[in-house]
């Protein structure tokens, strides 16, 4: 029971068999453990940009699941992931946000054993009385950290998936954006009462766009939606303006100059690519936009969006006055989707929902659920 | 080991083995699950008076454990019960608690799908182009509804037991009171920090009255209690006023003049039935007092509380001014009554309690406790 | 793999094998209630003074876990401890905290069955109309009594493990103080967001006080650590301060003259005692201080911290003011404490914790965790 239905630039077969989660994916407490031991706990996670650790002993602490990790740069420019957890007794060493750590020393405040900041213990108070204590074995516990265009990636496996493979499909598309010149601009912060995997669905597909955000259908018409990426931890595509010259904002007009060297189809459009699990990538032909996201429970998340400029027009303040319409813009149209996940959130909930068909608008959302139950295991079940 | 406890209108076998349940009963989650899939998700329960819907497009919004219902007047005039979930992909539709559905539609605001009042899809946007994509196969999913004396049922089972069968006992027994003509002259709300059940039982025996309600048993004395509906989904029976022409109010006179054809013996007596699981229901000469019962977790609870008077008595302002005095009497009553409640929920959390033995006042709360097992299908566990 | 720790005052085979617990005992729902059963409701635990509850009537309610403990003295002078169930139908009797009974009766709200301070059931209005209704089956359950020098102690086991075996050995220990004659000067108050078992640790070694407690540290260096109970449910020892007249206040001097008839070496040493599971017990000189502690859940606890003074003390003014020192020394100190404790219960949720190695100055808190793990039953998991 295929239907060939036409996409924009794509020859796609949808299957109306393509049916969605079942409602417990969204509200059961043991998916939700499961999903944090094989995904958050497994996988690559944005947790930062480079220029937020700009000098030696700069951190931030990250809190993923029951885990607090703290991102530290070394003497040497290396950004190292440590576990916020002494070697001692388990004690959670760092307490705030982000901060400088003094003198290169993790200091843990219960019995203060100190390490540097590469990991390693460096002094511990009374434990070398103890005979047999070596102290080279007992580093903080680290995780794998790598970068790319300026983001910083974390993986709290101890064997974890090639960094490349993951992104693949991303590596070298952007270049014309000179990612890791960019700079934080803005922060929108907002906690949703929904499971992560809305917010990743809401964002891929613009099926919702003519009933929930009338300003983006009338820059973006959803019928201009191509989807490039299919398959994977990277999936997504772009969204073409009406008009050459036009933006995401109030008037529908660029907020900012072209982003460095963006030229050509890419002044016309706006990518939105999801890195599974927790980043939504939307380089804009102006700016570009990123959500962070993190499960806080699994009916709880927090989402981060940034919106990343050069920093020529960050120090120019006309140009800033002019780019705020991009901010309400997206600030009206974030709230705009979450108010929709929290509600498909409490409908999910119903012992009558019995998976819903997704049209051949939603078809990479199919996508998106595969790859969530193959990270599970849960692929036989399906 | 029976005793012949002589009560009032009816000789009565107490038997001294009427044990009350035991403590986890009103403290275990999986009791309350179960309790949600046997009894509220099967049961026929009070949502509404069908005054509360006046016209066509009218909606009420209610909450069931996990399930929102959408209750709605169709333009026939017919009122429909539909899950609030769109068949879609599973959104909560309506977040309001009651309004107008405009143009006769009901649109889910995620993707826009577009229902009638009587759940059938009218359109949604695209599937269309679905091959093999029928319309008539995704109406809102609906739940049974049925109306008596102006009150409106619902029921969530598939299959529901017959309705009449459930309320037998009461059928024509209040027709004194023209019950489909009265209207809500005033609603007391309360959220109670106890399990359902305790709620019912609480109503249910007037051998509490003496040390919490010294009004309540000046002017209804427990001795005068006559219980005729011992088994079943209706019990119940009524106190008799030690005066004709007495009140449940601050100064024991009557609240307002009789309800409709109210005479006889009726007019000294103060009825008192529960409709399991949800409905308290107590004709007085002078109003009809209704609470509406809610489980909002296994240790909480929401009482709505109707007083019912014809309009004639509504619209006179002298009337209502006097009325003002049943509505202060049952608000302190209802309290006094929660107090109590409350501290059940506490104490029966002990591992010392070993399940209590009910006085002859109370038999008709092993009565209650049967329909309950019997519901859970536990009535070999006792 | 022992090496020899030279402790002041005991020669000790501290062993490199001393592991903490794993970091699932500070927060397992399961590991909690198998706490609360298996220690909280068997163990012998302090509740009061025998001074909170002066005259015959007056009473104190205790909560433990799911249970509440009504605790009163009877006109005989003898306290008496009776869950707060009524044996009805297990309402909770007692709402306040403390008060007094009036008349020598303990009435239950509800169906207003009347006892005796004794816990005998005097009147059942109505019960009596039951055939073989015997009162005297009827009593309040009570749980074990015990006091030692002015502490009321209290056991929820049926058979509990002898007192004086338990406490062993305090008895006799500490009679310079005279504590039956001490009485409440002051009480601070605090919740804490972590398992009970940290506080103790916390308590029993001052690994941790060079870098947590600067003042602390200079009046009583942590070298000058002694233990001298190792095992049980009674462990610890006592510091020494580096003065004699020293004192534990913000100044380093005597909060208040010597109590009682304490002479000699007691002058100078603070001790440090952990009655199992709930009591801290530290005579000083120049007061008595003791901590009360109660689990409110798995990662939150209830400690209230009392000083005690000769009555003379307390009613000399100038004594008084002179003695707010060793209050805000103890407030300061204990926060500093609590601010460790909250961080180790939240690094102890990490999956990368697999146990800690105790220190030589730790070695008391590995035998505090075998006294846990014994009475779980856990003893072979190790």
């Amino acid at each position: 029971m295929a239907s060939n239905y036409k996409k924009r630039g794509v020859d796609y077969q949808h299957n109306s068999n393509m049916r969605t989660l079942p409602g417990h994916y969204y509200h059961s407490e043991a998916i939700y453990r499961e999903e944090l031991a094989k995904i958050f706990y497994k996988r690559w996670l944005l947790v930062c940009r480079e220029e937020e650790l700009p000098t030696p002993g700069d951190f931030q602490t990250v809190t993923i699941g029951d885990e607090s990790i703290i991102l530290v740069r070394d003497e040497g420019g290396d950004i190292h992931a440590h576990f916020n957890v002494c070697r001692h007794r388990g004690t959670r060493i760092c307490m705030e946000e982000s901060g400088q750590f003094e003198n290169g020393i993790i200091q843990c405040p219960y019995h203060a054993w100190r390490y540097r900041l590469n990991g390693e213990l460096r002094a511990a108070p009374l434990m070398t009385e103890l005979e047999g204590f070596d102290k080279a074995a007992y580093p903080l516990h680290s995780a794998h950290v790598r970068s790319w265009g300026g983001f910083v990636f974390l993986n709290l496996a101890e064997n974890p998936l090639p960094f490349e493979q993951e992104l693949g499909p991303l590596l070298g598309k952007f270049s014309e954006w000179h990612l890791p010149e960019l700079r934080i601009a803005h922060r929108l912060e907002y906690e949703l009462a929904c499971n992560w995997k809305l917010i990743l669905q809401n964002y891929q597909e613009c099926y919702h766009c003519p009933g929930v955000h009338p300003l983006l259908s009338k820059w973006t018409p959803f019928r201009n939606a191509v989807h490039d990426c299919m398959e994977g931890a990277v999936i997504g595509g772009y969204m073409e303006m009406t008009e050459k010259g036009g933006g995401m904002t109030m008037d529908g007009k660029a907020a900012a100059p072209p982003v460095c060297e963006v030229h050509g189809d890419n002044l016309q459009r706006v990518h939105y690519y999801s890195i599974f699990p927790n980043l939504l990538f939307s380089p804009h032909p102006d700016f570009v936009l990123y959500h962070r996201i993190r499960p806080l429970g699994v009916g709880k998340s927090k989402n981060d969006c940034f919106f990343l400029l050069h920093p020529d027009v960050i120090n120019n303040d006309a140009h800033m006055a002019r780019f705020q319409s991009a901010i309400e813009f997206w600030d009206a149209t974030n709230l705009e989707d979450w108010q929709v996940c929290e509600q498909m959130q409490l409908g999910l909930k119903s012992r009558r929902f019995d998976r819903g068909h997704y049209s051949g608008q939603e078809d990479i959302l199919f996508a998106l659920d595969r790859e969530v139950l193959k990270a599970l295991g849960h692929e036989g079940d399906d």
